[in-house]
């Protein structure tokens, strides 16, 4: 099979604007970025405003494992095979970190037959919102060090500061670092590099709503403590307006499309630890504004991403999806079920047992959106060439066991082709839908009850061990009034449980929160279970050794 | 008067396509970024490579003052008089770095009625290529400092890089960091960060003719030594091709246009100190091929801008420039005739001797440019309102003395109206213009040799002292075969000495260059004659404070 960046660049694009007509959207409403790309003008989504919402459907997945689930192939592809089947379908998704790109990771457009294009564009720049991030970020960093510098009028303590710095590019060397070093250029502190998807401004970009939203979010934003270890906001250094105009072109959704020109949204996309891993509200609204049916996606697994996707976006925004999609693979089963050291020859081989025993994670996230949210789950069985009938007969009858929905999906060799039996029983699974969904807790529940809730509900932890610094932490940020939001959990994706090393379904365990810190400009609290990585190194052979652009502007090497 | 952001704001734009249209480019040869901005296709600039080329006029400027000179405003004022008298003029201009707004500098976008719009846009990140720029030189710094970590097969001292980091953001405390601090993040290490357009790929990308020399050019960037003092460059590290790729629509012209609708090209910026400080070869070149006349500038004062654009930006592009336009006015000549330390209320009183003691600044301008490098030489006295007749009428007397071309311009209060005696000027002199242009010193002639030519000719002085680093600089870089380039002199703006304090013209001295270094992929050598700075710092009172958006996206407080 050719590869994913040999499908893209084969792909008939249709011109931006035919792509906003399909969605309503005209010539004038949008402002061309080339001829594959767009950003949606204020005024247009504005008078949308008021249109009907769309069915909104989330994708999310199994425990991420190495062999892959294919969450973003799987949204491209639904959505492609829904509008195969007359169902105006827009699909709306995170925009990828340069910084990857160049690293191991790769591009994060989807694959084979169900990707969205231009894909070296969307993985390279794109309309530049990220970088935008970038600077307001850093302007607010440079803000903070200058008024330390300039007689500090606010009592700033250097060493309680914050709120770090950001690049988007995987810099190990930049983790930690010393600033303000050599006499003239202001006090020597210890700060930190952060890639820019892991800045609070892209959280915050993605849950405003307008640009006068964003900016009292932005001003919100805690950038240290004082002496007397009082909190200091940003809109007490007054750049925040500053930091709004810098993102007045990167709040606006980005169009594109699918390699089968239906319209893709592609716009915002914070960290799935850190902050909660889904693109812009804007995005969704607006896809659920101009279609019949809205596919949306969460980082990580349901454990995590369609959490954060619930309890944090939908809760923000006042949405509810009509049916929530899991993705699983037979590969990452078996790695659940006890061949996580198994080489990829191994996996290859047929393993019903394997399958079998490793279905026990996909069970407790179905039971999740089913019991814990009350909402419709569809499992989409993403096919692998060597997955084997009796291993993929096994999942269906698992699910059916369980009263799942279930269907296998080609979507990767096949685009929307591959798609019609799971479109089928999403389309039923949206039928179903009901008013019973409610968030797991009330954002005025107390700080270590939400994570409670959480870590036991979600997880099937027995309970949640605090650290001294955890609780000394809920004390501080309960006084200073920060505890009235959401709680974003930052755990492994790697394990139900915060022991990456524990696949399956974890029993008999607790959750340990080490560290809880407010992004009071996001609106949520961040409960660390472990040390988070912001910064991502590049491997011995990066990504970037393989890149080239040839005399007339193509790209070879990106995958 | 209106102030620059709210005439820019109530000007008329023409849609992109209309603009492109003049030029002979059709909507299919242009990438649109929204409905004011577009970037040029490859084939639409590869296709017109053998047209005939326009006239080219390059603007410049006396020792640049606090008082302003006002150069951007007259390239954009004279291409809209001499629009107005029928003549397809073009101006071709270096786009402004996104920090200094944030500072004290605010925007770079011209003034009055003689701007390029949207000039919002132009200030805020623009096309994008700033950003691209940025991330393309950290990947490659991330690769440095990863290749380190990673056995360090080419054995690399990492005391001995010269390759920093980029921040567009006037960020102080970045100036001198220490990186790789932590145990597993690397090896601890001094370093910086300079503002984005310091970085010698935005050099690169201004000189680069096609994406293949431009590949080339980022693969000789030296990056430091190995422990034995061997150079390293930037294609042993193998990321050339991904920082290429990274740029691929940054080196496409960006075309947007003056406040009377007639076409600006605005495309790459590099420092005037430690580079070249012109707009892109590319933008030039397209310029010419698709106009009747020309107009480009380059940064700061005729004895660094001018040179640098008639030694290495036409040396490298093979250009030759039919006229040069020397920008003055009354205050800046009074700041330079004994005024220097003078009250704006003080320069707004009149002082015609104070003007001409002031004019020997100028005069040696004049002379440089008619003399050494046989060029026609037109002076423009940019009108301030507190100007009386009796100066002007002293620097229109003096410039004729000197057998000068003189022209009063009004354009900052008029637009292309108030500039039409300086276009009659200009055209006039495109018609003396003859073959006798040269560059100073051929490319091959010992650095020493290079550097005593523009010291003695240009700046007038005795001689130059090297220091005893300097000679060693020299020594090494000729060994290791980087002598057979042109010198860039990185030396104070505020004099033609290298004494910032010495107004007009000094004589009796000597530069001292204190270190040289080589911008291998950019081609040319840098002698720096005292400490550059390369990363600027906010004020207490920072612009960003006043900037601000509304809730349609208005910006407010960018001047």
């Amino acid at each position: 099979m050719k590869s994913d960046i040999e499908i893209a660049q084969e792909a008939e694009l249709k011109h931006i604007t035919e792509i906003a007509e399909k969605l309503g959207l005209n010539e004038d409403e949008i402002e061309m970025y080339g001829d594959n790309k767009a950003k949606i003008k204020y005024e247009a989504y504005q008078e949308r405003m008021d249109n009907e919402d769309s069915k909104l459907i989330l994708t999310t997945a199994i425990t991420p494992t190495p062999a892959g689930e294919g969450k973003t192939t799987t949204s491209v592809g639904l959505t492609q095979a829904l509008n195969q089947l007359g169902h105006d379908t827009t699909v709306a998704l995170r925009e990828p970190s340069l910084g990857p790109c160049f690293g191991v990771k790769g591009g994060a457009a989807g694959g084979g037959y169900s990707q969205v294009v231009p894909m070296e564009d969307i993985n390279l720049h794109f309309t530049g919102d990220i970088h935008a991030i970038g600077v307001a970020h850093n302007l607010l960093a440079a803000a903070i060090d200058n008024h330390i510098k300039q007689d500090n009028d606010l009592d700033l303590n250097p060493n309680d500061i914050v709120f770090r710095r950001v690049v988007d590019m995987n810099d190990r060397a930049l983790r930690e670092v010393l600033v303000g070093v050599g006499g003239p250029n202001g006090q020597v502190r210890e700060d930190g590099f952060m890639i820019t998807v892991a800045s609070e401004v892209m959280a915050i970009l993605c849950l405003a709503e307008g640009v006068e939203d964003l900016k009292e979010r932005l001003g919100n934003i805690l950038v240290g403590y004082t002496f007397d270890g009082e909190p200091v906001q940003a809109k007490e250094l007054n750049v925040h307006g500053s930091m709004a105009a810098l993102l007045k072109d990167a709040i606006k959704p980005n169009l594109v499309q699918t390699l089968e020109n239906t319209p893709a949204f592609i716009h915002g996309g914070p960290f799935a630890n850190i902050a909660h891993g889904c693109n812009s509200v804007a995005a969704t609204k607006l896809a659920m504004k101009t279609s019949d049916i809205t596919i949306t996606e969460a980082g990580f697994g349901a454990d995590l991403g369609a959490e954060k996707f619930l309890d944090i976006k939908c809760r923000f925004a006042d949405l509810q999806p009509d049916a929530v999609v899991i993705v699983a693979t037979a590969r990452a089963l078996k790695m659940h079920g006890g061949m996580d050291d198994a080489s990829v020859k191994e996996l290859e081989e047929e393993n019903v047992e394997a399958v079998e025993a490793g279905f026990e994670n996909l069970a407790k996230h179905i039971e999740n959106i089913t019991e814990e949210f009350n909402l419709p789950a569809v499992v989409a069985i993403n096919r692998f060439p060597t997955d084997t009938e009796a291993e993929l007969e096994k999942i269906r009858e698992l699910c059916e066991e369980k009263g799942a929905n279930v269907a296998l999906s080609e979507i990767f060799a096949k685009g929307g082709e591959g798609g019609h039996e799971l479109a089928e029983k999403v389309l039923e699974a949206m039928e179903e839908s009901n008013d019973d969904f409610d968030q797991l807790y009330p954002a005025d529940m107390p700080i270590d009850e939400k994570i409670e809730t959480v870590a036991e509900k979600i997880y099937g932890a027995d309970g949640v061990n605090f650290t001294d610094g955890a609780k000394e932490d809920i004390d501080r940020l309960t006084e200073q009034g920060f505890d009235d939001m959401p709680v974003c959990m930052a755990k492994t994706q790697s394990s139900i449980s915060d022991d990456p090393t524990k696949k399956g379904r974890p029993t008999d365990f607790e959750i340990t929160v080490r560290e809880i810190n407010v992004s009071a400009g996001a609106g949520f609290l961040v409960a660390l279970t472990g040390a988070v990585m912001t910064m991502p190194g590049l491997p011995k052979v990066p990504a970037a050794e393989e890149i080239d652009v040839d005399g007339d502007g193509n790209i070879t090497g990106l995958f």
